[in-house]
């Protein structure tokens, strides 16, 4: 590989400012899990962006942070809906099932959303003691395809949840891609659409690890800490999690590197559509784009500039921007495109 | 507070050599999820030191570390022997129940060490269906008492379990303390004694965050990587657990900054043994002086310099020195300790 | 109601074969948990049909000998294949998930019925960590929907899923019924189509409990046992069991109750179908019969004569016949379906 | 062997009466899963005895009992405390691990009993986020030593539990030869005592299969059938369960068999004093006896008349009597012991 890729935004390294966060908290002495001072803060950090009544619990990493929002509003029997593109379907190695015993359910979308439509056809069975028991419908924020849920559409989907006694879990991996198309309150998007609980991603966004997740529907809290330690998600030396996320949500930070990774995205897709053979099949929302290319030139690109094929029937690849992609890395990849393509 | 405290070697933040390390690592693209130069490179760090045969997987935390080594070698109906103190037992909130399904057979022991002898009495049932079959052997070394496994001691438990048709754990959390103590080869530790499966630790000695598995008996490896991903141990940027690892490997740094450790405690027991109303309880071989002190000054005590209770009843306190711990703390706390005992 | 109804054969009670053979085995004592003559006795009844080279086991019922069966071949990391239809998806209200782990893979099917074109959509993902590792295909003989695989339907299944490193397990709730339609060697559609595993139906075809499982690869045996005790399957006075399964393997009985049964079906198909308003949906094989009828009308005719719903978007009915269902009972509800209907 | 065994009240076969019950449920239709009459009727037969404010579940097997009522009032970060020779710790397989996730602490005992002060040490932890939480204790009456509890002594206990916020289970196996030795309402030993929930015995008092779950606690009820369907123990033709409870039910039957069996283990255990070399260890106040015997004779009796060792370092056996038990059956056996121990 001679380009930096656009294989995935875990490609990347960390954010300059995440790192000297890291450095001020590298030295010294601070009680572990979750008594240190950094936590603290980093707690009351989120509880000005989302608001003073929700509780904050630091996790690893993306699947943990699903898992631990999700383990605690389900049992066993319960169902979890989900977009059949959802990355707790088809990327978690089967976590969920696993860690929560939970059957999902899931819902073939064209573009990774859910609808109160399309969850219609799941809505049965409730009483039934030979079907495991819908209560909880798992989002993305971005979505695996790239797509922006408004929050409109957050709230009917919530709405309806709610009125079937279900909860709303939103995997917010890419929430910040989210947030920073849309320009609006990240409270739009989560705590004010309904939303119960939300993996925040930090690691996808110019973290080095760690992810948070936040409950605003904090009846089930009391439960979460011995959940968090039973499903390994506990670190010790939290202040290490705590003073990235302290980094990130200053002064904005967080979107506004995800605002770049989105413009880099559209620059991308713009450039790209241009070129006969590529089709762009997803609008792009956040910092994703998905494309047909033909299918024999796919190997040969991926040699100069790594990215990942995603429907191999389709011919369809995805090119993933991040917080440190530049306009740079986007006109050599398109010059190759062009290179490789006309 | 006013001094530094004796709580847990996880109290401690990073060694610069690490810190360094991560600086290094930080900024620009690598493939994720282990594909990273780093990862190479201290997978054969690793194999430098404790042999070619083996193979090594990256986790977050000493509690995924065992839940991943012995899941490999497990299946929900067998049995797990370890001593009564054993962290598995005692302070992942049964995680090994929830994520294993395994029932826990405890061995209770004077010094945290297992033995033959006590073994025996977990013996029986094998074959019969209504008893859960024990198969795997979990030991620590350092134990959560401070005491070490000789080379000799270890070989006999592995024979044994061999013998069984059984396999053995080793619980590597402060194994740095043990082999600085003994002066010894890591291997004569483990592969040469015949351990199946370690959980090497990091967090505890000075790094920020990650462990390392390392399988000696490599048969069950082709499962491993998917244990690890449904166990949410798989970190994305593997890079910062890798680079840290090489760093702490590095020219026996490792094993520099644990025998400083073990000698802070060494001295902050011969001290306080002097001073009437102490009563050292355990021979301190690690990092770890257990000490039985008056009752009604531990509170007063614990103000002014943290540690942990560890037998309520017994009136038994622990104090842990790590890689940072100076002769000033020991000093101070010492005088602290004589200022309020006599 | 006033008519006997075809809501399932597990709504008909026992053979009076099965009521003869318990009242033999009720009296005196005999050795639990296995060892007792009966089970040694209906163990050899098994094999006299389906081979020497098979291990029985007998549970408790349908889910639990799926669950057995999966177990013994499964790991929490794997995927297990089944048609949209399968009874572990739909009825077992999310045991699979909840005891193995596994994820499901599920085909959507017009009849019921796998093969090897649906099959290939999933083979993707082997040996990539964040993928559920496919290793099992589970098929149900008769089907769900009531159809039959032949034994060369199977054997192709069973070849590709072995040339996939892949097992079969077939759940044969029903498979009486399949070597009734197909007047087959039992082995045809088990041991010699490539079968790995069978969950053999007892209930349904007049037992009053009892399954039981038969392993045609008995290379995962020596867990079995464990198991199923851990599994919550293992009787005690398993006499009882097995007692009824040597009545119903006596002479051909299960086949000639199953005849019957699909007699009865193909007969309530032939007749109904000659009603206005009545579409048959799917090729009676089995003992069921599906049928689209007039879905205001379904109320009142289960009011007379019970039987349940299928599909309610489809207004698709479900009627099954089991070894008791006589010809006055068919004669007497097509009159009254001609009755509501006409 | 020659004479019939002591092995265990599973060894025995059925009532007569509920060999009756059985065939008169056995013909006709009657809708499955638990809408069948037969049901109906059992669970008000439980009410007249319990109370009308309690919810009756029909299970399998004894495991199965557990299982349910542990399961529904647990999470899998939750901590079950029972004595060390309970049946859920040493003949379950794991099933309470692999089922509930939750870690076992288990009581060292005299004669099989809690009592308040045993409890106090698992008292702790509460609260911390390392610790699995206590929150429910499981004890047996009669107790897997033959021991009896008094109301009084389990008032004391559930007192003391519902103090901390925890539950009690009872597993009740053998809960009819305790109210037969007491001669008290069956409510003083359960509902009234404060017992949560219950696993009331039926195969070991002369039913062919099933048991049931009494909750009289029903707070968690809304969950029960989820539950039981996902753990495999719902049965189809729950009819076959029901009536053979309401066989045993009728007329105080299963106290009348109990107290025949108490009587035959008094006995034994009176005569057997008698011999020398035989020490009778436990009170006899149920319808076990435990005895030391002469570790060389153990395997000569058995061949006559099979019974188990309970405690082979101790030369400790154990002989069980069941509804089944004839004066016959002691006498031939005490001659047996005469015969070789004198």
């Amino acid at each position: 590989m001679s380009l930096r890729g656009f294989g995935s935004d875990n490609f990347s390294g960390v954010l300059p400012e995440v790192f000297n966060a890291l450095k001020e908290a590298a030295y010294g002495h601070q009680p572990s899990y979750g008594e240190d001072s950094y936590s603290q803060k980093a707690i009351q950090d989120f509880k000005d962006i989302f608001g003073e009544d929700i509780e904050v619990y630091f996790v690893y990493n993306g699947t943990g942070a699903n898992i631990l929002a999700i383990s605690a509003f389900t049992r066993s029997f319960n169902a979890v809906i989900c977009a059949e593109t959802a990355h707790i379907n088809v990327d978690e190695c089967g976590a969920i099932q696993k860690q929560t015993g939970c059957k999902l359910l899931t819902v073939p979308t064209f573009d990774g959303k859910l609808n109160v439509g399309l969850l219609q056809n799941h809505m049965h069975g409730f009483g039934e003691q030979h079907h495991s028991q819908p209560n909880l419908i798992s989002l993305t924020e971005c979505t695996e395809l790239g797509t922006v849920y408004t929050p409109e559409e957050l709230k009917e989907i919530c709405d309806f949840a709610h009125a079937h006694n279900m909860y709303v879990h939103m995997d917010g991996a890419r929430l910040a891609n989210a947030v920073a198309h849309l320009e609006c309150d990240p409270q739009d998007l989560t705590v004010r659409a309904g939303i119960d609980v939300l993996s925040f991603g930090g690691t996808k966004n110019g973290m080095m690890f760690g992810e948070a997740v936040l409950f605003f529907n904090t009846s089930v809290c009391p439960n979460v800490k011995y959940i968090r330690k039973q499903a390994m998600q506990l670190h010790s030396k939290t202040r290490f999690i705590a003073a990235q996320f302290s980094a990130v949500l200053k002064d904005g930070l967080w979107l506004k590197t995800a605002g770049h990774a989105n413009r880099m995205a559209e620059k991308l897709a713009k450039e790209a559509a241009l070129i006969p053979g590529v089709k762009i099949t997803q609008e792009v929302q956040g910092n994703e784009v998905f494309a047909i290319i033909p299918r024999n030139k796919i190997e040969v690109l991926q040699k100069e500039c790594f990215f990942y094929v995603w429907d191999e029937n389709a011919s369809e690849v995805r090119w993933v921007c991040s917080f440190d992609t530049t306009e740079n890395d986007i006109i050599e990849f398109v010059n190759l495109l062009r290179k490789e393509l006309i």
